[in-house]
C-alpha cells in the first residue's frame, strides 16, 4: 500500500525549486535556493591565490572548496555556533566536504591556476535536503562566477564541462520516496544522498541506515527515482541559466 | 559648504528601514530588517533554562544575550569564519554585547525566572550600521517572541517596558551625518552609536575617534541628530506592531 | 583487458585477513586486524555512564560509538597529531562517525541501558581500507566486549543481533576491483566502501568519484564484488568466534 | 542632596594618581601606575617587524597595539586565565582594542615604518577604573620607548603629537561622580569613559546603562567632569616626563 | 681555577631574598618574593569547592594547586601570551606542576575536605630562578592563607606540616654554582632544581642536561650547595613568619 | 625486611626488555619496545625542513624532537584523546619534552643542518616505565634513522656519539627498587627517572616525592640501582645494533 506524504506529493514528486541569482551585491556569484521550505544562500567567492596545500605540492591548478553552515534558528531546535566550541560540527565537514569534492568533479581546475573558488552555503532555513540543495544552488553560483570570471578575460576556456544534480531519497515505512522533507527524514529507515551529471552518471552515491539495513531492491528503487529527479533538477538550472543570458 | 551624500540623503536623513516580520518557521520571533542595503536577520528563541552563571549566582530572573555575525559575503571582501579560528572575532564580541545591553536596558528579566532569550543577529548584506540595525530588528523579534509567551500564559506581565531605537551618526569630511552607509563608514573621521529609549534618555552612547579627534559642537551635533533618527525608527516600530496587532 | 594487480590478486579477491583477540591486557575486548599490509588496533571500552545528549534526552537506552586516529607514522608521509591544530581531521571524522553508525545498526542499545561502549581504532599501519578494517575489526572486538558483559551478568541478552562486514571496492583503468591497496586507492576514479549484514541487506553504501563519474554498469560490479568479498569475511568472523569459544 | 563617598573625594575629584617610571629592566618603556588602590604595569615594547595584515595591505607605516589582561587575584573573586578557556575574555578585547585606538589617534605611524610598537598592561590590582588607567600610563612608557628611539636614531621626528588623557564617570544614586572606584562603579547607573587630548577634543566617549538610562543632563555633566580630571590628568604625566628629562 | 661571577658572589652564595608580605588587598595570602632582580608575585586564594576530579573520585581531602605564567616583558625578549596560542607553554606546566607537587608534599588536604587552595604565580622579572622563588614565595602566601583560615576556625589543625625551600644550582665552566642568575643559567651545561623540607629531606630533585652530561662529582656537588641555600632560605622564611606573628 | 616483588624480581633487576627492529614498513627507524609488560612503538622521520624557530635563530644546525602519546586503552581506565580537549596532557609535554632533551644530548645537531628529526613514541601497552622505555627504543629508531642517512650519503660524520640508556628507579614501602612496574608505581613514596650515556655520567636526574620526602641513603641507593640497570640497558643495545649490523 502506498505512502500518504504530508503535502501530497507522489512517491517520485520533487518538491517545488526556485532559485533567486544575484541576490547579494557582494559576490561574483550568489542564489538563494529554496527547494520546498528549505533555504539556502549560497555564493561563490573568487579568491586570487591558491590554498597552501596546491602551493607545496607543485600542482599546477587552482582550486574549489565549500564550506556549510547553518543559521542557529535554521532549524526548530535552535543550533549553538561551531564557534563557542572551537570546532565544526562533524556533520558540517562531511557535508562541505561532499559539496567541494562534487563540484569539482564537473570543474577544470587548470582553467584557475592561480585562483581559488570558495562556495559558501548557508541555510537559513531547513527543510530536509540541505546538502542537496546546496549542490544545486552552489552549481548556479558558480556559473555566474565563471561568467565574471569569463567577461573579464581570465579564463582561457570556461572550466564547468558538465551539469550536476542532486537528491536524496529514502525509504519511510518501507516505501521509498525520493527528496524527502524534515518529517519524512526523521522517519526514515534509510537516507540516501545522490550527485549525477548530465549523462546520468554517478558523482556521488551515498546510502546510510541506522535503523534498518535496506534491501538491494530499495536500493535500486531509490537510484531510479533519483535519476528522475535529478533530471529535472538539471532541466531547471538550464531553464534558469538561459534566462540570465537573455537578460 | 555641505556635504553631498552618494544617494542623496540629507545630512540628518534615515536610509529607508523596512521589517519584515515572521521571516522563518521555526523561531518564536524572527525578522528581517532592511536600512537601505544593509540586511540582517534577527530571531528571538525562549530557552528553557538560564544560563549557569546566573544559576549559581541565586539570582531569581531569567536572561537575555545577543549573538552576532556576519555571513562570509555579506561585505565585500569574504570574511573568515570564526570557527576556523578557534575564536570570536573582537569587533563581533562587542557589538553582541551592546546589543544584549541595550535591550536588556528595557526588559525585566525577572518576568522569565527560569528561562533566557537569545537574539541572533545575522547579517546577509552589509552597508554600514549592521549593529543598529540588529539592535532595531531585535527589538521587534524579541517583541513577538514576548507576545509567544503571553499567549501561552508563561507572563504575568509583559516584560518589555520600552521602546528602543539604534542609530549611527559620524563626521564625514567634517559634515556630521545620520545614519551613515558603508562608504561613509570608511571616509568617516569619527564613528558614533548611539541607542535611546522611547523618552529620549540615552542607553549607550559610543563614540570613537581612530583618526581625528572630535569637537564638543561636533559631538552635540551628533546627538541631536541621532535624536531626531531614533525619534523616527521608534515611530515606525510601533507602527509595525500596532499592524501585527490587527492582522 | 584485465588488470594486472601488483600482488597478483584477482580483480574480486580479499587481501589476507587476520585477527588477533586479546591483543592487549587491559581492555574488555581488543584485536588486532591485519589485511594485507594494513594494521589496525581496535579496542572496545565499557563506559559505566551513558553520554550527556542521551541523559538529557530521556532516552532509556544506551549508547555505542567509535573513535578512530592513525599513529603519525602509519602512513608514508608522517600525519600531525591532531592534538596540535586542536580539531580533528574532517576525514577522521568521517571514518569514525561511519563505524559507530555502522555497529549500530546491529547492536541492541536497550541491553546496555546504563552504559556506553566506545570503540578505539587506531591504525599502526595504512595500506588502503582502514575504515573498513576498523569496521571489521571493530565488530570482533565488540563481540568479546559483549561476552565479558554476559559473564558478569550484566545482560539480558546478547545485544549483537546480526553479523556486518565491510570492504572497499574501486574502478581502477576502467577495471572494478576489490579491496583496493593504497596504491590502487590512489590510482582509483572511483573509490566505494560497502558495509553489509549476514542477510546481504546493505547499511551503508558510499561511492565517490572526483575524478571520473562512473557508469551504472560500474556501480552494479563494485556492488557485486563487494557482496562476495563481505560475505567471506563474515565467514571467517565466525571463525574466530568459534574458535574463541572452544578455548 | 550630595553623595557621600567613601573616601570623602568630593564629585568631581581625581583619585591619588602616581607613576613610577622605569619599573622594570627590560622593556623599552615601563611604568606603574596608580591611581588609588587601582594598580597596572604598562609597558611599551619594539618589535622590529610590522604585523602581517599591514605588511599585506601594502601600507607605509607600522602599527602600534595593546593588550590588557588581569593577574587571577588583582581583583576580589579570583578570576580564571584566559589560557585554560582558549578564548580572550569579550572585556579585554574590548578594552585593549580601546587602548589601542586611543594612543593611535596621538600617534604618527609613519614615523615608524618597519616596527610596531605593544603596548601591555598588565592590572596588578584593580579597584575600579582599569582601563583609563591602563591608557593613562600606556602613554607614559610609549613616551619612553619613543625616547628610546629616538637617542638610537630610528625616527625622524618624535612620533607623539598630542597628549592624552582618560578618565572614567558615573552616575550614582543620582550623583554624577568623577573616576569611579569599584564599590562606586558597582552601584553606578550609568559607567562611562571618556578619553581626551590636550585641547580638549575628544578621542572616545563610551556611556553605557544597563540598570537605568540616563538623562541628557546627566551626560552633559559627565563630560564636564571627565574634561576638568583630563586635564589635571595631563599636567601631571607632563610633569612626570619633565622630571625625567631632568635626571 | 675558581669562576668569577658577574656579581662577585662566591659559589655556594645566595642572591639576597626578600618577601614583601600582604603584598595585595585581596587574595587570602600574598607576597612579592624578590631573589636578586628575580620578582614573582605569589598569592594564594581559597576556593569553596574541590576540584571534580577529587569529588568524583570519592576522595575526603581537599586539593591544592598552583599555576604559574609570565608577564610578556618580564623577560629580555617580549614572550607571547598564552591566550593567544590557546594551550599553556610545556615549561609553565612544568613548572607548575612542579610547585603544586612540592607544596602538596607538606600539606595536610584533609584539614581542608572541601576546599581548594589555588597557588598563583606570576612573574613580574625574571633573572633566573623563577620556579624556586615561586616555590619560596608561595610557601609564604600558602602560610598565610592557612591563619586566615584558622582565624576563622576552618581548621581542626594547621595543615602545613613542615616548612620547604627550593632552591637551583649548575655547572658552568665545570664550576658547580649556587643559585644561578639569568646570564649563568644560559651559560651553564647543567641546570638542577632542588626542593627540601626542613629535615634536609628531598622533595624533587631535578637535573637536565642539554649540553654536556654531568659526573657523579658534579651531581653531589650540587646536592651539597643546594642544601646549604634552602637552609638558609627556610631560616629566612620563619624570621618573616615570626615577624608577621608579632605585628 | 625486602619487599617482595609481584614477579619475583630482585630489588635492582630490570624487567625483560625487547625490542623489534624495523617494526613498520615506512618510517625511516621504526621499534617495537617491550619492557615486561609495557610496550611502545618509536619510530624516527625525517623532515627535510628544520622548525621555523631553528631558522628564525640563524643557528647552522637542524632539530631532533620528540612526540610521546598513550593509546586510549593502553592503561586500565580509558584516557581521553587530547585531540578533544584541544591541548596536550602536561604529563604528556613533559615526557616528550625529556626524550628529546636525552637523545639532543647525544646527538651532533651539525650533521644535519637542513633536517629535523622527529622521534614519535606511542604507547601500545602501559605497564609502568613507558617514559624510559620510550628513551631506550628511541634510540635505536634514531640510530636506524641514522643509517639511513649515512647510506644516502646525507651524513659527514655519524651524529650519535654515545649510547644512553634510561630506567626508574623508586622506593616502596622504604625498599628502593629498581624499574617499578605499574602496581609499584602506584605505591611508590618517591619515583625517580635516571638517563646515563655509556660513560656513566648523568643526563638527567628527576626525583619527585608527592607523598613522602626521602632520605639522602635512599636517593644514593636509587642512583647506585639506576646505573646498573643502565649499564644492562646499554649493553642489550649494543647487541641488537651489531644483530642488524650482520644481517
Amino acid at each position: 500500500m502506498s505512502y500518504k506524504r504530508s503535502d501530497n506529493r507522489k512517491a517520485d514528486q520533487l518538491r517545488e525549486i526556485k532559485i533567486t541569482r544575484n541576490y547579494l551585491h557582494d559576490p561574483e556569484g550568489s542564489v538563494l535556493i529554496e527547494m520546498g521550505n528549505t533555504k539556502v544562500i549560497c555564493t561563490a567567492s573568487i579568491d586570487h591565490k591558491v590554498p597552501k596545500f596546491i602551493r607545496e605540492s607543485g600542482a599546477k591548478h587552482g582550486w574549489l572548496t565549500a564550506e556549510y553552515d547553518m543559521l542557529p534558528r535554521s532549524a526548530n531546535k535552535r543550533i549553538l555556533r561551531d564557534r563557542y566550541q572551537g570546532k565544526i560540527k562533524g556533520r558540517s565537514q562531511e557535508i562541505q566536504r561532499l559539496i567541494g569534492r562534487s563540484l569539482r568533479s564537473v570543474f577544470d581546475l587548470t582553467q584557475i591556476p592561480d585562483k581559488q573558488i570558495i562556495l559558501d552555503c548557508d541555510v537559513i532555513q531547513a527543510d530536509g535536503g540541505t546538502r542537496t540543495a546546496a549542490i544545486n544552488g552552489s552549481f548556479i553560483a558558480l556559473y555566474d562566477a565563471c561568467s565574471f570570471m569569463r567577461e573579464r578575460k581570465w579564463l582561457k576556456e570556461f572550466p564547468i564541462n558538465n551539469f550536476i544534480g542532486a537528491i536524496s531519497a529514502g525509504v519511510v515505512q518501507d516505501n521509498v520516496l525520493l527528496d524527502l522533507a524534515y518529517d519524512e527524514d526523521l522517519a526514515a529507515q534509510v537516507d540516501m544522498n545522490i550527485v549525477m551529471d548530465e549523462n546520468g552518471k554517478y558523482i556521488e552515491v551515498q546510502g546510510t541506515s541506522e535503523k534498518t539495513p535496506f534491501t538491494s531492491e530499495q536500493l535500486q528503487k531509490m537510484l531510479k527515482y533519483a535519476e528522475k529527479g535529478i533530471k529535472e533538477i538539471i532541466e531547471y538550472q538550464k531553464e534558469i541559466i538561459l534566462k540570465g543570458l537573455t537578460l
